[in-house]
């Protein structure tokens, strides 16, 4: 069986007036992370679901959980301080001879395709990071100026990124260091070689009211 | 009178089984490029479009143009070389005391009002370069192998790049370099100082058939 560590981004406070976290938020009928969680059962529908999240926002994920995925079970985990936090405590759920996908709550436009092709890319090479080049003019600022930089020797990253639990357990008992931005960054520090694959342009990751938009238009095309 | 270069990228070569270049590609009811000039027409009616072309894609174009302008006047000047060429060969049509647009044709669903904002802001401050900060992971290739950086210190430069006519006028006296990704560069290299504006995420630039697919959505939703 494979895990996949379903990340909700975004804010750990519930306070009103607070705008609601963007994997909560409904496109297309549903909310955010209910179109993600979709997708990775589409792909295998073993594949087991683990749910990071605060205290403060269990409650509404439950109600989410019994309205759309009844009866199904799905595992919550303690969400920590920072995303790194979150994945450790997600990793005490998962055993030994599987692969682990670690994905953003908020790209729900990631299709069964390309989750499979991702796992499938990490049975054979250990790990599996979506990569894409960068397309638009590249800047980079150094000492309060810009200045231009090579786009081709460029790539942004993706989720999901797959890992062999065994590697994503060890790399995981390393300290929190605030450079890691994603699993890639920790599985790197930890001294294991990457494998990038090919990342897909449809897989956004919604941060701003546009790209909810945006995968609205997506999701309703398909 | 302000100007909109609006250079249609892609292969400067007609060749059978060739693909059709992306500013040509029907989305939506109408070739990519008829989107784009419809959205600065919309801006302002008065803007007067220039269009680079190679010569071998000038009665198709020309085609297009009967067919969605009859009578409107919308310059061809000569495609070049490269884009830094096509840039300078349509600017032989502006006059001083305006400012150009540059715009890819491959970006359609560059909405009015961003237009119009962009030029307004080259109207104070001289130049105008929409950019957006990176989202995703960000890693750099060094040495055959990539590395993680830090995103928060780059930023996706996007089009309309808006100028004083006489500024981009005099930069484009410069030699050509491969350096030149954008007008920008182009700028910056002869000595202006650049003044940024925020992008747009619907902006996006077609340059695979995932995006013609992406485009298509976001201009038929509007």
């Amino acid at each position: 069986v494979n895990y996949a560590v379903i990340v909700a981004g975004g804010a750990g406070t519930r306070m009103a007036g607070a705008q609601l976290p963007k994997q909560f938020v409904e496109i297309a009928g549903k909310p955010v992370i209910v179109h993600t969680i979709e997708a990775f059962l589409s792909a295998d529908p073993e594949t087991e679901i683990i749910i990071p999240l605060p205290a403060q926002w269990l409650d509404h994920w439950q109600q989410i959980k019994g309205k759309y995925f009844p009866g199904k079970k799905i595992l919550s985990a303690n969400g920590g301080e920072t995303r790194f936090h979150s994945v450790r405590n997600s990793l005490e759920f998962t055993m030994p001879l599987s692969i682990v996908a670690v994905h953003d709550a908020v790209r729900p436009v990631v299709s069964p395709d390309f989750i499979k092709a991702t796992f499938s890319h990490a049975a054979s090479y250990l790990t599996a990071i979506p990569a894409l080049p960068v397309y638009d003019s590249l800047r980079n600022r150094e000492h309060g100026k810009t200045v231009s930089v090579d786009r081709s020797q460029f790539f942004m990253i993706q989720t999901p990124q797959c890992f062999q639990q065994e590697i994503l357990l060890k790399s995981y008992q390393q300290e929190f260091n605030p450079d890691f931005t994603d699993d890639a960054s920790v599985v790197e520090a930890a001294g294991f070689e990457l494998s990038f694959t090919e990342g897909n342009k449809f897989n956004i990751k919604i941060t701003t009211n546009e790209d909810l938009r945006l995968a609205e238009c997506l999701l309703k095309s398909d």
